[in-house]
């Protein structure tokens, strides 16, 4: 089917959207044209102001559109511990969970030496800097339960040795509210292994 | 969770995308600002010349970004055929079945009294001049199968009528490769009392 040219172009231009097939895009671009055109402008001045505008935080390379991020700019967070995710998606997740107070650090991927992505397109320059700062006395690292999210954090919990931070790694296991029968097998060979003494549990708390 | 200024103009500017909630436009929103930025800009801009370009076909109104759109303007097609129907997105898909070689006519909408869609809304002026033409032999009524889309090709109808113009309406009963027992009971009743004798089928063939 060929469509007009503006319409041709406004549609392959959706396809760029994560989720957004053929007829999701059309779906998109037939309703915006025919009931939604403010909107649409609104849209797209939204998406150019924060392309333009929108950078990484030149502490913590969380998106941001001034040099520090909302988070690193806020106070009352205590800036001694540092949780480190993959991307900015993983700090809107901790935010969300409310049960974390202090800064992040976003690494922007995975150490993936063969996709070249190593420790300087991490920005782990910049995190060793606040390291050799004295301030940090935690990281919490939350990086996910892959193959290199697990290298990752095991470079960068050597890297807080050489600082005599502590490093700590979220828990992995079976979720709240997970029925066993539906848990993956990697997953259930993972909360066995790493079982808590129930006694121990208690004197923690 | 308070994203930055921008960030929450960009999410919420996303929403209005038909099918995006919350978690998509985060998604969609972090794709572009983290790795896609030229395609957010190419789409920004897309969507603006697509708004402030696209407008009705005068004759058809279907989406147009010229005074005809391209199916009008199109040589070679059989202009005493009109095929009426509900949306833009009904026209392509009449275009992808390759079984009409006909204009079309945009309702953009169907007879709905209650919601104060009349006539006037639809068009139908510009269609009844068409009509009026002389040029048209026959209407194909393709509006949905609901009780306004029946309702409207009712009304269609009778104004071909007035005109000495062929109305027919597309054929509805049961899909290509539809098992029985998986369709719906209306389809199946409407299918049930549109049968086809199987002598006049060989014989109009």
């Amino acid at each position: 089917m060929a469509y007009s040219p503006l319409l041709q172009d406004l549609l392959d231009a959706l396809r760029c959207l994560p989720g957004v097939g053929p007829r999701s895009a059309q779906r998109m671009a037939f309703r915006l044209l025919e009931h939604d055109r403010d909107a649409g402008r609104r849209l797209a001045s939204a998406m150019t102001a924060a392309l333009d505008t929108i950078t990484e935080c030149t502490r913590c390379r969380m998106l941001a559109e001034t040099e520090l991020c909302w988070i690193c700019a806020a106070s009352g967070r205590d800036s001694s511990t540092v949780c480190i995710v993959e991307s900015p998606a993983d700090v809107i997740a901790v935010e969300d969970s409310a049960a974390y107070n202090g800064h992040y650090f976003v690494l922007m991927g995975r150490l993936s030496p063969l996709d070249g992505v190593g420790p300087d397109e991490l920005g782990l320059g910049l995190l060793e800097k606040e390291f050799a700062e004295g301030r940090i006395k935690e990281i919490i690292i939350a990086t996910s339960a892959t193959v290199e999210g697990e290298a990752t954090a095991g470079y960068l919990s050597s890297l807080a040795r050489n600082y005599n931070i502590r490093a700590s790694r979220i828990a992995h296991g079976v979720p709240l509210g997970g029925e066993l029968e539906f848990v993956d097998s990697s997953t259930l060979s993972l909360a066995i292994a790493g079982r808590k003494n129930l006694g121990d549990d208690v004197a923690g708390e």
